[in-house]
């Protein structure tokens, strides 16, 4: 069971003009005065679950143990997909049950489904959780109610893949594009781990010339070991704060200049 | 008068990349480094203050009692306009005097005129009230010093009417759009208890095939109860978190496929 | 030396979408779950160093003495530009050795050199020092390890100079644009005390018509004292909250109306 919780983060789609972000805080601090609230990001594009799941994936374990990450983007609320609680090694999830804590699920975790509805806000309409259920069960979990009390643990939630690179020949790896930054930085499912297996290399990676990247007709020689590295010098690639291959353009936004969106394919031969 | 206040929200049209909103949050930690901020909204569009309004309408009473309410939205700084301190049962408000806070006047209120220079910022400009006199007065009302402290009662505060929907006949009320949310959610000034006393309806609303909603040329049959209720079926209404009429399009932008504004009219059929 | 810091500001222009600011937050609180993090802004355009700096000037001293100010808008993170950690009579400033820290040299300061890497996040990758490097080292400083455990002092840091109006004749000052808000008010590098000192001028600034200002063949005729003292007037001039000259339209965008840009030239000159 994670530590004692006292920090609640927030990962939604609610933007930075409406009510309904300020509303779960309020709702939070009524039950629990003391519990630390931290947004992550409230500018996941609507409905986008992958996205969220991608932006909590990439943030949630540098959190103090305990954190509890509740996650909103929720297309299905009212419907029968199910709130739900996982609890982790280090970390609770609250949101709805449709993978977006998909990542969660690769370490020991517990599902729980939100049933304790009078952990609940009582409410007259079933359009946001994240007032009525989410952020109530969220700050009663943070004033130290036990996991169990919330609701009974399920087997059957609902998964979210995130694409896997393939190995299309021995020499050749395909991935994708998974997330765009606000830089313009473009960033793929091929993490370090899987560049090393292609090259069958151990150790540091280095600059490698013997790796070229293909993307949207364009070939990349080799990796850069940081983003100043390539002045000047057109699109690049490198391994990101994630761990993850990333196409750059140094003081450039790679993803407009190479017209580069979410799914693109990614191509890396050995030579 | 509310209870002892420590935390302090702030709603403004300052947006998220110029200094204003951390300035404010500087001088409330200056003079109470214990107060908790808490942000509702920065994305409130340039001197909208109706739009102020109805955010922190929405929000504002999920929020622990004693909690003060900041609102800087205020195209009459520096003008004879005045700086204001409104405290209800529960929470205080602290602002301009332009009506963007009338929503708390249906309630038992005091408004205050701040005159209590001694609590401002000394400031050699008029322009930026937000920091010379709300955070600051916000801060030390936080710190325990009593409301009657920062001037005298007035009673001829400004108010602002939000529209209200008007029965052109014994069958059809007509009321109008007040706010469009991020995700192109359309919401009205028609209340769930509007709706019931158009239907002579007690009781929870079901899904009411008798009632008629006509908007932009658009006629909808009945309620749904939750938005994933209407998948690929186009424009519905629903009652929204805020317990009013909403009309949305399932994982789409009503407002920008409908071509809705703000005060668009929406009329309502019994039939 | 500072007092005893409580409080970490961020500034930076990761934007409101991707974790890099969620995760900077997670490894301060793991650190320290005690420090206080206050948003100063996150929409700084990507890379513009003079714009963070321009938002940080306008805010650092109006919070707690003791606050570290940690900015990060970094173009060189991983190159060989060095990681710096400013103190202040008042402040402590942790960043990239870019000159986004230069209006701090303007009083008495110590810079040192980040070398005490054993308070650094460990780490694969040279891409995000705001989560390897700034965050934590801002995070122990803030726990109350002294600023000299953290890198020798250096005289060779990075200064960046702010432009300023040059005196072109007798009567006439010629500055230019710095910023611009989210209002469109365009903001100067002309200080009131430049414009007393164009007028010859002491004590405070009245109307003075004898003042004709320049800006993209538009004449302005003296200051407002507050911006709805021009209603329906065109573009007027004001002091602003930072005591610069500033273009404004009451109710308008000045900077859309006129085309307005950074870096444009404005005139004064004493009739």
């Amino acid at each position: 069971m994670p530590a004692k919780a006292t920090f609640i983060t927030l990962t939604t789609d609610f933007g930075y003009k409406d009510p309904y972000v300020g509303i779960m805080k309020g709702v939070i601090l009524y039950i629990n005065p003391h519990a630390g609230i931290i947004d992550i990001s409230h500018g996941i594009p609507p409905q986008d679950i992958m996205e969220a799941s991608l932006v909590l994936r990439s943030s949630y374990n540098y959190f103090p143990n305990g954190t509890i990450h509740v996650a909103v983007v929720d297309p299905g609320v009212g419907n029968n997909r199910r709130p739900i609680l996982v609890s982790t090694q280090y970390y609770y999830f609250i949101g709805p049950d449709n993978g977006i804590f998909s990542f969660a699920f690769e370490e020991n975790h517990k599902v729980r489904h939100l049933m304790a509805t009078h952990y609940f806000l009582p409410s007259e309409d079933s359009t946001f959780d994240g007032r009525d259920v989410f952020a109530p069960v969220a700050a009663w979990l943070s004033k130290g109610i036990d996991a169990e009390n919330f609701g009974e643990p399920i087997d059957d939630y609902v998964k979210m893949s995130i694409p896997r690179p393939e190995k299309v020949a021995d020499n050749l790896l395909e991935g994708e594009i998974l997330s765009i930054d606000r830089f313009g930085n473009v960033s793929s499912n091929i993490s370090r781990k899987d560049i090393k297996d292609l090259l069958n290399s151990e150790g540091p990676l280095g600059d490698i010339p013997e790796l070229k990247i293909m993307i949207k007709g364009q070939e990349i020689r080799g990796l850069s070991r940081f983003y100043a590295q390539t002045f000047n010098k057109g699109p690049a690639a490198i391994i990101n704060s994630s761990g993850l291959l990333e196409i750059y353009i140094y003081r450039g936004n790679a993803a407009k200049l190479l017209e580069l969106k979410k799914g693109a394919k990614i191509g890396l031969m050995r030579e």
